[in-house]
């Protein structure tokens, strides 16, 4: 009688030894025989979870989003169902920052899938409907929250799109040791500055 | 008679190979392999030039900065001896985006080497020198050129990160095609705004 498999369970087993490698490693280097020796099964069978090295990256990213999404969730949750604007973009960006082995970890694989993608436009076209959504939900908040906004000292859609370019190179330099976790945090905290104005609270 | 073997040419002939590869292909698929058939010499060759895969990022990195170099030597070139900081900034950050094809070239291997040197820290090591005499740099700029910075409005360090952080952020996304060059162009300007306070010649 064939043993029972639980696909399930074997493709999260995959998918898991998958973040490992890129962890680990690079993204960059993660390949069908890496991803087997990781996850202990033959390199066939990885090939049976994800036919190519394309849908390897994409799973991997689409982890990480996931992952990110929960954080986020957890970060903005004890702020009440209506937030300030300016805390609530505070929560959701510092989270997005590698200021942890975990977040780094994670920074790495979508720092990789940037890297793979630049070269491969149309796996990276998937994602450009999330960004334009992101940057609508920014310039939302900040021109429901930013009184620099009346006199037109700030612009909502360029300040959006500037204060998650800054979240996005903070994350970079630091992931390159380039300076400690709190300088970036001080810069993040900076760039509300200018967009919020100084904080009362701060 | 041996032929005589030009060295420095035989080098540059596979330095371009290698800028090609990562270029198209991106530098995550360079290999000694990839780079030899590109410059259409043996593997050995390519070793007997650049020993390890490091070797040929390392060397690769190098030539975009020397071109980023030369690019802002050339931008600010225009603004006279003692450029007004605020335009300095403004001509040294633009020419670092990934605006045309070229830079884009560049670009895709600056991103790809920071994908790989966030898995080996050694290698990103050689860099932190650099980046922190650029981060002091912006800073003295923002010092002397901002009225902002008097009154407390804006700090000098903490926005000379924010301002690389940015440019850095701007063209991983723009490199991912998530919106054009204008957009980014307009984010950067922006961020000056906010820095400097607006461009009365703007």
């Amino acid at each position: 009688m064939p043993k029972r498999v639980d696909h399930r369970e074997r493709r999260a087993l995959i998918a898991d030894a998958l973040m490992r490698v890129a962890a680990e490693q690079g993204l960059e280097a993660v390949s069908l025989r890496h991803v087997a020796a990781a996850a202990e099964v033959s390199p066939g069978m990885v090939q049976h979870y994800f036919r190519t090295r394309d849908e390897m990256m994409v799973f991997a990213l689409a982890v990480v989003r996931e992952r990110n999404e929960e954080r986020v969730r957890r970060a903005v949750e004890p702020l009440g169902a209506t937030p300030a604007p300016r805390a609530l973009l505070r929560a959701m960006l510092a989270e997005l920052l590698p200021l942890d082995e975990e977040r780094r970890a994670d920074g790495r694989v979508a720092l990789a899938f940037l890297a793979y993608t630049a070269v491969r436009p149309a796996v990276a076209a998937a994602l450009h409907d999330e960004t334009a959504a992101l940057l609508a939900f920014v310039a939302g908040q900040i021109a429901a929250g930013s009184p620099l906004v009346a006199d037109g000292r700030v612009d909502p859609e360029r300040s959006a799109v500037g204060l998650l370019a800054v979240m996005e190179g903070l994350g970079i330099y630091v992931l390159g040791g380039h300076y400690p976790p709190e300088t970036a945090l001080a810069a993040l905290d900076a760039q509300l500055d200018l967009i919020f104005g100084a904080d009362p609270a701060r």
